[in-house]
């Protein structure tokens, strides 16, 4: 028999999502007439917006002609897609990048997961805690994690994000070589401000690390002072690169479209000691391992740049918004403690009286008929905590936050 | 600076197919009134058939409305679709494959190149020669392939494929643990047998080898005796991963779809000795890194098995065949000797007069205007040969076998 990637066997048999699901079918089974109003999973509800759907009519009939057929597409993305992107997420922001640094792919997971093809299997690895699962899951994978040790891996720094901290992480002491940065974040919501960001570009810079920025959120931030990407911070392009997606932005997440920004200024070392351009490594790995991005689906994300499409897509953030804030008021309302909601579609909650996060998972399934995400499972810093999402329907929003109000909580 | 992915290093700078490209456009400059016909990357000119743009047209409608909306989709694929290849494309041939050993991907480059995820670096590679150059550079990438010394890499066992062989390459030697086979073969468009392939299957059942099957062509097949699966081999489940995609079968290249058989039979050795299902690993690696292919694409892949859709695909793969069958004979009218056009829409082409693959690219663009792609770029066994593909329009292919008449060889 051949040898397998033995990093796999390190990873726990059980996955934080199928867990849950598990459970709500358990109760489903035992209580067939309870409505579960299901605010777990990330997934969004709202339809794609007209705009994205009229490109995508379009996009369809040029493939039913020969002479508008689209066949092979570059794997970096289409330029169309491409320079809306340069003219509108960023130099609109006064942030120089050219379109050879952008690099449109089927979606944000698939990028953060394969950016590690880049790296050195060395390279030490830090993650705020709690973390979506997947930054930590792929160093696992590319043997960068070490042991799985009381619900910690060896190898992984954890910087802890609490209501202690007020959800700030402390910078790194293990001297990482790539930290993950995930603003809005997900799962806490909550975000770091223009300063608070500058620190950590600074602390990249003074100690040679990447930062891997996950922007998937922007779209949802309010308040003025939260930049939308690292890029709004002078010198970030020499230490990080950023992954945006539409999933969240304008409902793709069963489109399949998103894309990473790569700056040239970035660089790593060869052990030979040369400089070699990151962007030139990621390029190299694209057109080696994937093929581009679905030609509607590139079509769809393009129209969410015109003037319709992007009163559209803000529409929409508006609706998902209002049940952000609906939610925030009907946790606390009902004696909870919640932080996000506010630059981001993720309601963090604290679960009271000492519960568990699965303590309060089965809590609310049970008393509310609520199905959320156990803190804990984003990391060790996430137990005591509980993630809402606003991505529901308006309807179910208000439905949930009318059953919270029944919830007699011994805080 | 942090450290790199080393291997990455290893690669060449340049690339087939964009120096391909560079020597087209210099030809062009230099002879801007010559219409140069395109015969060199293997991509469709055909449109999408209507069934499956109709099925699409029906998708985009869903997805603008939240009822039929859809958000992510399993990691795995929709079952609607995976049920319709287990039926159509493996029960009609007796090949009992479960749903749950179909993995839907957004294409077979995706797959091809990140089954290694799952592979221990240590693996020995075994390829054919010439090989499709996904196989070859992403094991480059991860570290299995050595340094390349004169043209080949120093860990990988190259199987050479030449008109001597009749391009039916031997067993191994080297004792690999992955051997990668791609039947109807890209570029040589030359095939294995029943009886050919069941020699390899039995060779990696007594071997302890893992094929990786590649048979993204096998809807081009017209000869009785071809497998269109390595699973029509008995046994083979517990030695073979199949690679299909729907690019060529369909024209999806600018769609993405492709699929992935893990038979649940297959075993790897981690390092305690402990058998591990790829099947298991490779849907770990899938949940983790990968989002799902498009919905609106599935949805078009599982209209080709419709009645219309089958007739419809069937059609345009008579379409390319009818190029095959014109290329084949002018290439042969003009004193070339040539493979492949019976059951794969690619020809290989013997150099004439001893020419390079490079000297006869430059010979047939200057003489006839046109493109094709060089063996050599293949791999070294592929020196001394040419592959012209039939997936041109047909007036274009009349005109390549017009122009090619009049090519005056020195044989």
């Amino acid at each position: 028999m051949i040898k397998i990637n033995d990093n796999f066997c390190e990873l726990p048999a059980s996955y934080l999502f199928s867990d849950v699901a598990k459970r709500i079918n358990a109760f489903k089974a035992e209580h067939p007439d309870v409505e579960i109003i299901k605010m777990g999973i990330g997934d969004v509800t709202q339809p794609i917006c007209p705009a994205a759907i009229q490109a995508m009519e379009n996009a369809v009939a040029d493939q039913a002609d020969r002479v508008t057929f689209h066949g092979y597409g570059p794997e970096q993305g289409y330029d169309f897609l491409r320079r809306r992107i340069v003219d509108v997420d960023y130099r609109s922001r006064n942030i120089d990048i050219d379109i050879d640094e952008i690099f449109i792919s089927d979606g944000a997971k698939s990028d953060t997961g394969n950016i590690g093809d880049i790296l050195s299997t060395d390279c030490k690895v830090a993650v705020t805690d709690p973390v979506y699962p997947v930054y930590v899951d792929t160093n696992v994978m590319a043997g960068r994690a070490g042991h799985l040790v009381d619900g910690r891996w060896s190898r992984i720094e954890y910087l802890p994000c609490t209501a202690e901290n007020g959800f700030i992480p402390s910078l790194p002491k293990d001297n990482p070589d790539v930290i993950y940065l995930c603003y809005p974040n997900n799962p806490t919501g909550t975000t770091l401000n223009r300063s608070q960001l500058e620190k950590w570009v600074e602390y990249a810079k003074d100690n040679n690390a990447l930062i891997l920025f996950d922007s998937a959120y922007e779209a949802y931030i309010t308040e003025p002072d939260i930049p939308h990407s690292i890029y709004e911070i002078p010198g970030a392009k020499e230490v990080a690169i950023e992954f945006r997606s539409f999933s969240k932005t304008a409902g793709f997440t069963g489109l399949r479209c998103g894309y990473t920004v790569v700056p040239k200024e970035l660089k790593g070392l060869s052990k030979n000691g040369d400089e070699v351009s990151l962007n030139a490594l990621w390029n190299r790995r694209q057109c080696t391992k994937f093929n581009g991005a679905s030609y509607i689906v590139q079509r769809a994300a393009e129209a969410l740049y015109s003037t319709k499409g992007r009163h559209q897509v803000k529409e929409t953030i508006a609706y998902y918004m209002r049940n952000a804030s609906l939610l925030r008021n009907g946790l606390s309302a009902a004696g909870l403690e919640v932080w996000g909601g506010v630059n981001a579609p993720y309601i963090w909650v604290k679960t009271p009286g000492g519960l568990s996060s699965w303590e309060f998972f089965d809590l609310l399934l049970e008393k509310c008929g609520i199905a959320g995400t156990p803190g804990v499972g984003f990391g060790p810093s996430g137990e005591g905590y509980f993630r809402l999402t606003a991505f529901g329907r308006y309807e179910d929003t208000v439905a949930a936050v009318e059953r919270l109000s029944s919830l007699k909580l011994n805080k």
